[in-house]
């Protein structure tokens, strides 16, 4: 087994390495700066580490690996669009910097980019490999329309909300890992697996992404504690909570989301009282070890060595251990 | 040899026969809307007969065929956004009607699509074809970006132009000819010749295009005479013209183009006018037959049969002959 750092030095060669175009300009100057912002990376280390425990050579998936990279920035730069997002990764997003039209349109190449590089393998591999990248990206989109959905929906269940993490984010997850097994050609079996492992392992990270938003500690979690509350973004702490809410409580929690004149301190401040109250941080913190352990379950069912577990055990402390 | 009533009978039926998707209903409603419209299906008639052509099943290839229909689609919802277009083919554009976002995520959905129709092939063809397919969206993206950075750019030359529709529109053409005769197995080197074809083909439809919005039959044409030049947009007559036009003649042209008070009716008629003492009319025509001519002497050089070649000279009549 190759070690995490290993793997993550490969991708971030890897990227450092390869251009990606240059003209016309306006198209291709976006573009490097998205993918030149870094990030975790974690997608494509899921490719190269699911390559890599089921017996294949992960520098052989690091193309198709880079190609999950692409799309994963491609939508976030949609998204930003869509969401008329500011910054991302604490620098200016594309449409601040160069405009609606060039954030689309570049976004699009970037889109084709990503299948360039996802086709970059063997032949024979290559209709599984498409057919699982069609069905993800499709189901990507699907995510964002719900969570786009949600913002002025207004009987959103807990459900609900599962069901848009699972599209908008665990997928992705549990392609990535899909991906190397298939690579690698492991046993179709064990690819499907692995598969599921990484739905469970994605809708524990989105959970807690949401639970650190609210009880994270800032200097830790790299962003303000309170972004999603001051959005009234409709998480799973914002659903659970007016599930939950009732008499005064309700009243109050209603006054400090829908209340205009509000300071924004005194609103995080005050809602994440609610929530401690409601016990809200203690139930996300069962809804991601449920998540947590039944990931653990799919993933202890597949017949590996003793270092790839560890190697996968490491990996998910890192990926879920963030500050709880 | 199918007719071109049979081949279109089958893209209609194929396209009508076919669900796209339900939930969520504002994702998928835009892109059955978008699909629902009809239009000429041009590009996938193209893989249709050069399948046939070279003797393959045509019916082997109407879902790739859906595919470049698809994703032609996708790129007028985005450009639509992109120029602020109110109507497309005389009804409401995707963005007027739902919205911006819901514009941009249903185009990257028909973006997936495109590519699960392409890929739903012989799996040994499969690499081939989607090689071509991500060039061609590529190369279609980077000539969308021209033609928006053209409309600032002050010095736009003919080359610049040809250019431009090469990758906006020519590629495209090219790559539904080619994709067609990849389906049919044809000899490698038929294949590229048949691609070259659909370049000057593409130029010529292209270019006759832009002929037509300033000398075209407004009732036959099917659009209103002079929305190029009522937008100044940049297209071959406007830069012809520019490149020509000497004293006086230059002054008005400007003037024409640019006095923001001036009646549109005057303004189209004024600068026609211009261009017919400029004598742009004629030498648009024959650009339109240099290129013509080129991809007919390329389609001679492939050894089809008579009646093959009759067809495809009845295509190449309704999309050149059109009105002209």
């Amino acid at each position: 087994m190759r070690s995490l750092q290993s793997l993550q030095h490969s991708i971030s060669e890897a990227f450092s390495k390869t251009g990606f175009g240059h003209e016309p300009l306006r198209l291709y100057a976006p573009i490097s700066y998205t993918l030149d912002q870094g990030g975790k990376r974690l997608r494509p280390l899921l490719v190269l580490m699911s390559c890599d425990l089921f017996g294949g050579d992960p520098d052989r998936a690091i193309f198709p690996a880079m190609g999950v990279e692409i799309f994963h920035n491609f939508t976030l730069l949609h998204d930003d669009i869509m969401d008329n997002a500011p910054l991302r990764r604490g620098r200016a997003t594309v449409h601040q910097k160069w405009g609606t039209n060039a954030a689309i349109l570049s976004g699009d190449t970037m889109f084709v980019l990503a299948y360039e590089y996802v086709a970059k393998t063997d032949p024979e591999l290559l209709p599984m490999v498409l057919d699982l990248f069609n069905d993800t990206a499709r189901k990507v989109c699907e995510g964002q329309q719900y969570d786009m959905d949600f913002e002025t929906q207004k009987d959103v269940t807990i459900d609900d909300y599962m069901l848009m993490i699972r599209l908008k984010t665990a997928v992705l997850i549990a392609c990535s890992l899909r991906l190397g097994a298939i690579l690698a050609k492991a046993n179709p079996v064990y690819a499907e697996k692995i598969y599921d492992f990484g739905i469970e392992l994605g809708l524990a990270f989105q959970l807690q992404d949401d639970y650190l938003d609210a009880f994270g500690d800032s200097s830790k979690f790299g962003k303000a504690i309170g972004g999603d509350i001051a959005t009234n973004k409709k998480t799973f702490l914002y659903i659970k909570a007016f599930e939950l809410a009732r008499g005064d409580r309700r009243i109050h929690l209603t006054n400090y989301f829908f209340d205009k004149e509000i300071d924004n301190g005194k609103k995080i401040a005050g809602i994440i009282d609610i929530y401690k109250q409601l016990e809200i941080d203690e139930i996300t913190r069962r809804q991601i070890g449920y998540h947590h352990q039944k990931a653990m379950d799919i993933f202890r069912s597949i017949p590996l060595k003793p270092d790839a577990i560890a190697e996968m055990t490491e990996l998910m402390q890192e990926m879920l251990g963030r500050e709880r």
